[in-house]
C-alpha cells in the first residue's frame, strides 16, 4: 500500500517534468529566449518568500508558495494562455478544468484533493493568499518586459492601456507592489518600451 | 526606507533571472536538453511538498521549500559542478563562498542573513531540514536519468558504483526514499542504462 502511494507520487513528479517545455510569451533578461512555466514558478515561489512583507492582509505564506509552485500544471495539457490572448480566455476555464482532472488523478487522492483545491482557489481568486499569489504572477512578467526593454510588448503590439487594466490584479493583492508595478509601466512608456 | 527596500528586493528578484541560463548536466525527459537550476529548484520545491511524509525525523516543511528554493543561486557567479566531477568538487567551497556573498549581499540585511544561513545549514548537512531536502536534490536527477535511460550517465562514463555513492546522501534524509532509489539503481544496470 505505501509502495503504490509512492509510485503515484513519483509518477507524478515524473509527469510534471513537461512543465519545463510549456512556454510563456515573456523572455528572460539575459539569453533573451522564451520562459517556461517551470522557471516562472520557482521565480514567483521565491518573489512569494520575499515579498510577503508587502501583502495587504495577513497571508500563510507556506499556502502561497505552494499555490505558485503548482498553480500552473494545468498547462501541461491546457498551455499557456497568453494574458492579451482573448479569444484563448474564452475556453481557457474549459480546458484547464479538464486539465485540472488528468493531472491530479495521478496523485493519491489525500493530496490530488489538496492541489486541486489550492489550484482553485487560486483561480478564483478570493482570499489573501489567492489574491496575493495572483499579485506576484502579474508581477514577475512585468519585470522581465521591463528589463528586456519591452521585446514581448512590442512583438504582440500590446499597449500601455493593456498592461494596466492586467496589474490591477496587483492592487487586489498589495498596494505597495501595485504602486511599485503602476511607476514600472509609466516609465517603460517614457522609455519606449510600451506603446502609449 | 521602504522604497529602499523594496528596490534592493527587485534587483535580487532580476538578478536570480540567471538561474534559468545555469544548465546542469542532467537531461529532461521529454526534448532531453539539459536542465537548469532554476527548472530543478521548482522540481524539488513541489518534490518536497509532496513527500516529506516520508523524510526520517520531522521536518518543518516550508523551512525545506525555502531551502530548496534558493539552494542553487550560489551556482549563477560559481557554476554548476557536476556531480562525478572530483576536480571541481576540490574548489567548489570556497568558489561557491564567494558568490554566496555577492548574491545576497544584494537583499536588504535581514532578508540576506535569512537566505545565507539557510544555504549554509544546507551545505552543512545538519538538521533534519538540510538532510531531506538534500536527499530530494540528489534523488530528482536520478529519476531523470532513469526516465532518459541514462543519456547523461554514458555521456560521462558515470559506472553504478559513482551513483550508489552519491545516493547515500538520500539514506541520510529518508530510508523510504533510499530503499526506492537503491531499487531504481538496480533496475538501471539490468536495463542497460548505467554501466555495473
Amino acid at each position: 500500500m505505501k509502495q503504490h502511494r509512492l509510485q503515484q507520487q513519483i509518477s507524478f513528479i515524473i509527469e510534471i517534468d513537461k512543465m519545463k517545455d510549456i512556454l510563456r510569451r515573456t523572455n528572460l533578461i539575459n539569453d533573451k529566449r522564451k520562459e517556461n512555466d517551470a522557471e516562472h514558478s520557482w521565480h514567483i515561489a521565491i518573489m512569494a518568500a520575499l515579498l510577503f512583507e508587502y501583502a495587504d492582509a495577513e497571508v500563510d505564506i507556506l499556502k502561497v508558495i505552494k499555490m505558485l509552485l503548482i498553480h500552473d500544471l494545468v498547462e501541461i495539457y491546457a498551455g499557456d494562455t497568453y494574458a492579451y490572448d482573448e479569444e484563448g480566455y474564452k475556453y481557457k476555464a474549459k480546458r484547464e478544468a479538464s486539465a485540472a482532472k488528468r493531472i491530479y488523478s495521478l496523485l493519491p487522492e489525500n493530496q490530488a484533493l489538496e492541489l486541486r483545491s489550492l489550484w482553485e482557489e487560486f483561480e478564483e481568486h478570493k482570499g489573501p493568499e489567492s489574491r496575493f499569489a495572483a499579485a506576484l504572477d502579474v508581477l514577475q512578467p512585468l519585470l522581465l518586459n521591463y528589463e528586456t526593454e519591452g521585446i514581448s510588448w512590442k512583438h504582440h503590439s500590446v499597449q500601455s492601456s493593456m498592461v494596466r487594466e492586467r496589474t490591477r490584479l496587483i492592487k487586489d493583492g498589495s498596494s505597495s507592489l501595485w504602486e511599485f508595478a503602476t511607476n514600472l509601466i509609466e516609465d517603460a512608456v517614457k522609455r519606449g518600451y510600451l506603446a502609449e
